[in-house]
């Protein structure tokens, strides 16, 4: 990892261009880097695992120390009195806020991130955890959290080209970040390599113990998942999804297709009914207060469903959930998509089909980068687990990391 | 109701007995008072419904111009920078926001708030919303919001005489409320009528439209569950119970026994289960930074749940909701128990055995006062209803409760 100066030089160099950052506390990381050495261990005795890493936080995340604006004129001059339970982890386990990262308006709809792709600037780095992903990704930070309600952290992941992990719905408290849909909303975190994001998993108890021993691959078994809406992903990521069950069964894993059932057939469309109607809920005081401060597609977006409409389908997603942990442990993880193919052109956050029906199902997913798509850009595999499988979804994680170079 | 003026009036008479409230912000409630008739509609044009109403709000909700503690000493000096939802819900509504109210520590167990029963000072107002439910009973102000994750809204409304209301859980946002168990937690609220509780459930939407018209007695249809509890009810509820549906009866409602079936057997461990499963994660973050300001009761009951434990609730619990849905919606209301007989002598929250099985299952709940037991002190009776009945349930209650005289 690389740690607090580094980063800010390389910040220096690359923010002009990138754009992922919408605070940054130069003098408060510097001196918290320097002071990181003389406390190993937090008030529980714990020892402090992040000790001295410079991490960035999404800015639908409350900071004390720095400014939190959800990228809304509402929120301009917003300064929460505390961190947010996730920043209180961080910063017990040692970890260094260097900033707060750029995000689409209230990570819902709305005002897109300044933010462009690292791998090439006229393309979108997606949304909402549009800085996070970024910032990790061009090397500024080693480690940065963002938050999922539909796929705004898995597929920014993908077409920046870093390794994103949106944990067990439920493991990461999410006092203090900005509510859209409460069934749904997930915090989760950014890094180099699938050791960094276990390292963290571990500091906050989302595995419980050690995480479990890598199997050899010839014991390992994968199920390959193209899910209902394989004909939204592109040639380029089909065949990067393919190519890669080639290769691990090729070394020796069990590959085998993983189908959904009829049931599922309609799980975006309950994700998308969830996520707008809790989130009408979530912003009917700004609807109140600020109407015309808030962008017109959230409006149009985020309307009331009908009480029956949307109970109906919180039912359906509960009975759902165990239905698919139980279909997927019998693997090692479920090998699917991150993303419909390449990063777009221009700065919206793009598609996130091949991520609400896991958000949806509170699955585990992580995506890792390697693959290089026609266009010379990431394209992200992911990988997905039943509810609290987060461990050996890690262990799996890092097993199949190694198989995708381009 | 009775305005700002009045209110501060019994405050200053009657709060060294009662001890309701953890802050009170004079000046700016009369300010606001003063101003509340210029402004008749809010930013987004609508009615301010409750122009000029001052309300209590428990101190574990965020408010930008008063401290927030939490009953916590962790939290001394706490000031957030911005109201919860809920208190801009209010304020868009025209409210005036009076003051914070005593709560348990962190809505969980712990420190007691310093509030006495106003009925009688050696009993308990019970817990968690102490200071928002004695605030009502003692005509301190006409409205107070409280929250709900075991029985802290209805249970502190049964020991101390006043309406109290928790809606479906997800209709109220809970940003910037003191998290606890991210499925159970509930916003709600405590009036003196059933018909303000019903105002303020239009003005925040959990009603869509209308109250439905109140029914002629002889068309109604009760409930009447005894819960897997029973036994837990003191003699003078089960008989409280008994003689409301008999009345109701009598006056020509059709009252049933209304039996919860096998599979609803473990539904209080359930909710046990999954509120301190839950809890776990969202205190993580203070139990790392600062395991010793925090109550040695939070450490001991708020423990590490196992994942397969937690999600096996967490599936059951929303297996059941639908389950309960339809066996309550051929009733107007369910009647049940609100606490399990009149607040006990000293200042601890009791039992709540009859409060959380509703709140596992997302119902609706109104608790209402009328009944006095053989101590002389108040037995709440409870209406629920199925998810999102809540306008039927509040309907109900204004006709259940004139047969609730002594």
């Amino acid at each position: 990892m690389i740690f607090g100066k580094d980063s800010l030089r390389r910040i220096e160099e690359r923010e002009p261009h990138v754009r992922a950052w919408a605070a940054i506390d130069r003098d408060g990381a510097l001196s918290a880097a320097r002071n990181a050495d003389k406390v190993r261990r937090n008030a529980a005795g714990k020892m402090r695992q992040l000790l001295g890493i410079p991490v960035g936080v999404k800015d639908t995340i409350s900071t004390a120390d720095l400014p939190t604006v959800y990228n809304s004129p509402i929120y301009r001059d917003h300064r929460p009195g505390s961190d947010a339970a996730i920043v209180d982890l961080l910063r017990s386990a040692g970890a260094i806020v260097l900033g707060k990262t750029e995000t689409v308006e209230f990570a819902a709809h709305g005002r897109p991130a300044p933010t462009r792709n690292p791998c090439d600037p006229t393309r979108t780095p997606s949304g909402s955890s549009s800085g996070s992903a970024a910032a990790v990704a061009d090397f500024m930070v080693p480690l940065a959290v963002g938050s999922q309600t539909g796929g705004s952290l898995i597929r920014p992941g993908s077409y920046c080209g870093c390794v994103g992990f949106k944990p067990t719905y439920g493991t990461v408290s999410t006092e203090g970040v900005k509510p859209f849909s409460v069934s749904l909303d997930t915090v989760g975190w950014y890094g180099r390599a699938v050791e960094d994001i276990a390292l963290v998993a571990r500091a906050f108890e989302i595995v419980e113990g050690a995480l479990p021993r890598q199997r050899r691959l010839a014991a390992m078994r994968l199920g390959l998942c193209r899910t209902p809406y394989w004909d939204r992903a592109e040639p380029a990521m089909r065949s990067a999804v393919e190519r890669v069950g080639q290769r691990l069964a090729a070394a020796g894993a069990t590959v085998e297709n993983f189908e959904l059932g009829p049931e599922f057939a309609e799980v975006a469309d309950l994700q998308e009914t969830i996520m707008c109607g809790e989130g009408y809920f979530a912003f009917l005081n700004l609807f109140r207060a600020h109407p015309d401060n808030i962008s017109e597609s959230i409006h149009r977006r985020i309307v009331r469903v009908s009480n029956s409409k949307l109970v109906a389908a919180q039912d359906k997603a509960a009975a759902l959930r165990p239905i698919f942990d139980r279909m997927a442990d019998r693997y090692d993880a479920i090998l699917t998509p991150s993303a419909p193919g390449e990063a777009p052109r221009g700065n919206l956050p793009a598609d996130a089909i091949f991520n609400g029906l896991w958000t949806l199902l509170h699955a585990p997913c992580i995506t890792l980068p390697g693959l290089i798509g026609p266009q010379g850009l990431p394209l992200g595999i992911q990988l997905v687990a039943p509810r609290h499988a987060d461990g050996s979804l890690l262990t799996a994680a890092a097993g199949v990391a190694p198989f995708l170079g381009p």
